[in-house]
């Protein structure tokens, strides 16, 4: 069955990014988290391995992935993933198509008409594998919108004190969630979370 | 060795209690989770049983505490735990002695000089035992002082979109912790994460 799982990294003290905003910043706690370790010397100039429980959790949680959401600061920060999104076609929630976009070979599509036509178009590309959701503010607006089926989230081991929440401005709490599944990594705890619709 | 272990419940948004501060909210969404089976009908009226692994990692977190430091907030919330905390002596942090305290045959006693005194003071009475820290302001300030050497979570599965916060008001961030003990229950995940010292 298709579900719509959103997928984020945050710090214990509920950030997914320093104020700055940077993806870049997200990967830099999951460096230092313990988690991964970084290779050098071989074919590529630099490896990056995540530990064997991290990483059979990302392979399971990928694999069932056919689409993903973003909003466009995800996109942009990401810089439209070079035109294809490694985890399958995306699907990017705008007010208005950036300039030079969609480009020929891109699997990168727009949606200008809001969140419920977003998933829709989603879930559609999917063919019945799961739809991916990230970046904190279009996961706001899917949960908030009942349209969230799991909350999958890599609480990373440190507190960043300032940035962007993961939860922020929620509708309908408290909401109580189901049993998480819990894969522990090194610093970071992979916890995926049934949304229990009311 | 004498550890200064800050213990917590918060729910996966960050948030220890919901705006009204109440202790029973902190326990209701324990009782929500699914880790807490309520038993009636026998020799008690009511008998809470949490879950094996959820009671081992109790036994095994509190087995290890000789003291208890609070705030005046968890006291009061508390109703002073009837004159004797159920994990060892309790200190108290407050500006003034509360009316009435301290009493007789109780061992709940009172700061007035600050953090670092009620620390020392709370590991003198441990004798070598861990001093559980329990209030999100207190561990706040042993946070901001180096005082904390574990951050303990029980991190629960329920939104709850506004209340006070477990982490607010940090000092020294970003902050780097160690690879935590993750003990999953049911619903609730224990996080038990070392705090690195610079």
């Amino acid at each position: 069955m298709s579900k719509v799982i959103a997928i984020m990294s945050m710090s214990l003290d509920g950030y997914v990014s320093d104020p700055n905003d940077g993806v870049a910043e997200v990967f830099d706690w999951y460096l230092t988290s313990g988690d991964v370790e970084i290779q050098t010397g071989g074919s590529d100039p630099m490896t990056f391995m995540v530990s064997e429980p991290s990483a059979e959790h990302l392979r399971d949680l990928t694999s069932g992935l056919g689409a993903m959401l973003t909003g466009r600061r995800t996109f942009e920060v990401a810089q439209g993933w070079g035109g294809n999104h490694a985890w399958g076609p995306a699907f990017v929630l705008v007010h208005q198509i950036p300039a030079g976009w969609p480009r020929p070979n891109s699997t990168v599509q727009f949606v200008t008409d809001g969140i419920e036509s977003a998933v829709k178009q989603a879930k559609a590309a999917a063919a019945g594998k799961s739809v991916g959701v990230h970046g904190a503010d279009t996961i706001q607006q899917c949960l908030n919108a009942g349209l969230l089926d799991e909350i999958q989230v890599d609480l990373a081991a440190v507190l960043l004190g300032s940035g962007v929440r993961l939860f922020d401005h929620l509708a309908g709490t408290p909401a109580v969630l189901g049993n998480p599944t819990v894969t522990p990594g090194v610093g970071v705890t992979h916890l995926r979370y049934p949304v229990r619709k009311t």
